[in-house]
């Protein structure tokens, strides 16, 4: 990609994650905030009727709706299932006013800070990402490698593009901290894109540390699939501390401590995030790793 | 009251909050832990079809549909209206087998840590708190003067009794440390009310300190009542700590600060709790008093 032309900013993706909610509505009462000379900026609230209802989604999760095969399948008609099919035919890649990057703003109830969560590994994606924790040494960068026909999120509908995750913070809670670091984000990414199709961005070679996802961790749990135990009181909250051998990972409603078994080190993220409960996840877990850049 | 016969331990009266709902499934499965010889104790899921929904409540907020006229009021047909009146027929004061003391477990956004919330200044509640600050200097005691005709929570329904809130937790979210606090609380009131019956409580005369409900501030609004401004960072998760006048209150999302105007010291509660959004209360303000107690 030689330009950027089109920037989507989506928020509420999840209708009980306010902050995204309430920064479109002030980028679409202010466009100046987010316009820029080289490209357009649009900005969508992707899931209106979840947040209606204040919940993540009406009848499935919109952030899982986005495999190429489903939005190609016509008998799939939940609501979020339509609104997937509507968003993808205004703004994807094969539309006809494509957008080049897509930026989503995602909170959680995990201790994640602030988590630019890449949605491929392409260059401009991995250049922006490290030139974000260079101005800021607190975010992190995630990867989830994931082939492609099984990729489901929304930032998947352009070629370039992230999902910001911020916490810890309730759902249906607007933290302001959070809120302006997020807004600081974005106004930063949008700086970049602008520097790109200038022409002005770094070209030297650098280091990016991120955090790729390997595994995921569900809650112990019996036969009828009822929850067992809880995140351990030692890993509550340390998303990106390392989990080693033997440390405490979950403990019974009865106090008995269940250890982390693996033999390498990893680094838990998303832990005890309320809306995975239901996914069967208590924890995902990431290696360190770092890839060497070269410019975009 | 000279002897207690029966304890209620309630848990679900809001679908959300996990930490409750699990605790009275243990104490169904382990009955052991919540019995005592002197009296009965039996355990309610309170919303268990909200609880099926993953929200607060399904129709309307069950810990508001206990107004005495309410419960009389045949004409009221929602599902939390309909399951009041079941709980109060089947536990309240007026019921064939009256529950003497209720114990209703509650979690919230906001960081009240332990709370014990009065349903009266009955002497036995009054020295029941006074003795959970004692074994737990930790444990903060809020009171609501509340007219009898006014009442609406479920704490209500029995002649003693309090409501526990425990924070901050997300909803929808297990977190171990304050599961594990909330049933060491449940333990020291059974205990206490064990010790009651037995006539062993204390003869001293005491002074007990706890904050009370004095006025609730919504969040700034526009004339459509959206919100146009959120809890300062400086104020987020200050349950409790003294707000002075010009202390830094609101900031709007273009960050302007909206500063404290009241003139007296006031300590907050149920800072940026999200379920009171929609009851238009951003924060409650109480005083702190003292109260000298008399054996109850």
């Amino acid at each position: 990609m030689n330009t950027i032309n089109r920037v989507l900013i989506v928020g509420g993706t999840h209708g009980n994650e306010l902050i995204g909610i309430y920064l479109i509505r002030k980028f679409e009462m202010k466009h100046h905030l987010i316009a820029k000379s080289s490209f357009e900026t649009v900005t969508l609230l992707a899931n209106p009727r979840a947040y209606e209802i204040g919940k993540r989604y009406v009848d499935s999760d919109l952030n899982r709706c986005f495999r190429r095969e489903d939005l190609a399948n016509s008998s799939l008609l939940s609501y979020e299932a339509q609104r997937a099919k509507e968003i993808y035919q205004t703004f994807g890649s094969n539309c006809r006013h494509p957008t080049d990057f897509v930026l989503d703003l995602h909170t959680t109830t995990a201790s994640v800070g602030l988590t630019v969560i890449l949605a491929s590994k392409h260059p401009l994606n991995l250049q922006l990402a490290s030139h974000l924790t260079k101005i800021n040494p607190l975010v992190k960068v995630l990867y989830s490698p994931i082939k492609e026909k099984d990729n489901c999120y929304l930032d998947n509908i352009s070629e370039c593009g992230c999902t910001i995750e911020v916490g810890p913070v309730a759902q249906n809670v607007l933290d302001a901290a959070l809120f302006q670091a997020t807004e600081v984000l974005v106004a930063a990414i949008l700086d970049y894109l602008e520097t790109y199709n200038k022409g002005n961005y770094s070209q030297f070679e650098e280091t990016l540390t991120f955090y790729q996802l390997v595994d995921k961790i569900d809650y112990p749990r019996n036969e009828q699939r009822e929850i067992q135990a809880m995140i351990h009181p030692q890993l509550q909250g340390r998303d990106y501390e390392p989990l080693n051998l033997d440390d405490p990972l979950f403990i019974t409603f009865d106090g008995q401590v269940i250890l982390y078994p693996g033999i390498s080190t990893v680094y838990p993220v998303f832990i005890n995030e309320a809306a995975y409960y239901e996914k069967g996840v208590a924890l995902c877990l990431t290696e360190r790793r770092q890839v060497k850049l070269k410019t975009a």
